[in-house]
């Protein structure tokens, strides 16, 4: 039998400031990347966030990101190996203690924006993070990217001895070779809430993913990336959900090293 | 035989800027208070900040502050108490994880400038602060004022069960009451070094203080705060340390819950 | 003929956070007051902001705040009057910029939020805050409070040299000694659209306000707050201005120093 | 006769971060770029650097940079031209009320750290600078890279119509083809201090340098920039200012467009 995780982005409110349903997202989610109050997310939102990932049983997260609020992450910011080495280790910790009071785990780390794909593209910058997860807990799941774009990624964090969870976008256009489509490419983002649906039910039951010119690739994928902000895409991970569960699919969050 | 710790806010460092001489201080301290990144320091300088501690076998501690890193801390900020519980728990974590990234402990929490007085007049603030500790570890140590200014945010630490240290300012003056002189009192600072460092002597000793009318009155006293910004103050510092241990006094870090 | 100002905070969105029904406000108010990057606020959203303000025939106003943008502003802070008057200037000479670039000039500067509350109860703040002003451009309008309280806030700015205008808030209750109900206590916000478009009207042609009391009291007011953010709010803030034009206001811009 | 305007980076402390020895810099230098609280300043620093520059006669510019303080405006941060430019706009709007408080006007701008390097690589950047500073004040100089390298910053500063100042760095080596050589190369920085007065002596009176392979090269140059940060560097620029005079050298702030 087939199992799946839905990780979703959360915790990105500010301040005064809110974004996302976070809310109505939480029951059918099984992993939640929470951001540390660098490019979003902030101490009190934080708190707010464990609190309703214990509630619904989900996976708590990282979510680290660049020091860039401004720019909410998603500008590169072309950062030394020992920056992003300690910017990690610090937004790890905060939220661990967050998850520590209120009585969980921290369960995982995922690289946010811009970040990510730095680590996707440079292995300096993958290899920090790597190593800023490993020297925090090395029990903690590294999530990244699965296809061939996202080998680096994932043999830096192997080689450190990270539990490496592979993780597909099954709103975005994948190319021939596996790797994501450039959002500047037309046709990069499946809108089309049925469309993303079946894609993710492909990647959940067949470990492959239908690529811009037709031909079926495979992808070897452990988590789905879904996305929360707007009611219409709570309607879409409520389906996404219900679809998976009644083809079969077991949706459970990932497993930390040692867990069955 | 008499035991006295010695700490010193340390790690205020940020990104190009420098304050301290940290590296000089670091030899004749007991105990460091860390700053987390809020109202000073940042994770490169935390993460050099913890490594020496461990280097020179001085207690880690954690200094957390306000958000108001242009205005050092020192400002007063009217948050309420679950605003600074959060913060607290942000920035402890932080430190945490530093610490545990280099093989040791977080000993102590010692709220940084204004946020420490506000939680010596506020019980709202002290209990903000105390319950923060307590949530993240409760064999935390609390620093909390010695002498009766300092009597609500101590009793608040002992209620949350906290192991509370008190703390004296050899270069400070006190009142007949046993309070700090108000900064904009005449004589409330002690400037000439060999007065302090008898002050600090009688304080290890004693327990006690000549007040600011010359009485000697008695201040319960675990921790001696000594400060690190300049050259005199690093001779100031060596200085208290030999003289104190040539007395007989033991220089030595506090004592965490449960250890001898 | 009677003449009233309808002023909105306005720009307060920063990055990818939205605050505010901005566009849909511009058409029915005719001063706006912008956020300045501090407590809320970007470059990017000042820009967009002026050049709102520019195609409606808004006036643009300075809206500058504490430097707490995880607070919104809304918190006091023990800031020196030195600091404020520095702060000030800096964030109206940031918006001033964006004023002249399209073609605008700036016209009144109104304190935000704990900055406000902190002019009408300091001496030493209002005056920071008017010196500040009238630094930058001595035609500037000062918008400060009306009623009892607002006294010293307006006294201090008329004696720089400030035109000041006086502001009342439609939707808060007034004590029978003309000062502002605090939220705390009930009653203190008024809900109700017809009510508050009554009052507004009251306000703009009588000069006056029913009390909590039921008394009427007199208060001398130049321009209304009015609020949008929310889609009821921008339905209240049509209303008002309708209803205020069906009764022969004139609904029109704060006047500059030597307009006519 | 010979002019050159000396220029150097100023006001960078930040709260109660000091760097640089501004105060002793001021009487040597024609031409100050004032950092405008992005990634160094403050509003307190702004003041108190403006009013330095007016007490020695000195030129104001801005000093842009991006909204990375923990990087010091070193990190290069990829960000649309849409973005710099209102980045530039508020800060050096800013920094023009400053000026105009203390009754003088400001001069130049000059991008800062990587903000710089970006604007000399890449035309985007370079446009979106130009066209903030035009839209604020035609007449503001700016100041960009002499030397072949910094050939398309300077170009496109001509076409927006601004007066083009050209600056060399009398501390850096050059490459035959008239470009900096990168910091990474062996003997990139020219630590010695004769050399260093020397080269901007030959750069001031000859309008060239000696490359690092012995050649001597063309180098229109109108303004040096000199380091103030730490005690020698003040003896460097008290140095290379009497060298420059004593070889009749006239040592003049940069002219604004219209200036004689």
């Amino acid at each position: 039998m087939k199992t799946i995780d839905l990780n979703c982005d959360m915790g990105e409110s500010y301040g005064a400031y809110r974004i996302g349903m976070d809310a109505d997202v939480f029951p059918h989610i099984t992993s939640a990347n929470i951001a540390c109050g660098w490019h979003a997310g902030d101490p009190l939102v934080m708190e707010q966030t464990v609190k309703m990932a214990v509630e619904y049983n989900v996976g708590a997260g990282a979510h680290p990101g660049f020091p860039d609020r401004i720019g909410f992450g998603r500008r590169y910011m072309k950062c030394t190996g020992e920056e992003i080495r300690n910017y990690l280790v610090y937004q790890i910790g905060a939220l661990q203690a967050f998850c520590k009071v209120h009585g969980t785990q921290l369960r995982h780390v995922k690289p946010h924006g811009a970040l990510y794909l730095a680590a996707v593209e440079d292995e300096e910058v993958a290899r920090a993070v790597a190593e800023a997860i490993v020297s925090v807990d090395p029990k903690l799941i590294f999530v990244a990217l699965a296809g061939a774009k996202g080998a680096l990624m994932r043999e830096i964090g192997q080689q450190t001895g990270l539990q490496v969870v592979y993780e597909a976008f099954p709103d975005r256009a994948y190319t021939p070779e596996g790797t994501l489509a450039p959002r500047s490419m037309a046709g990069a983002l499946v809108t089309d809430p049925a469309a993303v649906t079946e894609r993710a039910l492909k990647m959940a039951l067949d470990n492959s993913v239908i690529a811009l010119d037709g031909t079926e690739i495979d992808l070897d994928v452990q988590t789905l990336c879904v996305h929360g902000d707007g009611p219409t895409a709570v309607d879409l991970v409520r389906g996404i959900r219900s679809r998976l569960e009644a083809e079969g699919v077991t949706v459970a969050p990932m497993k930390r090293k040692g867990e069955s």
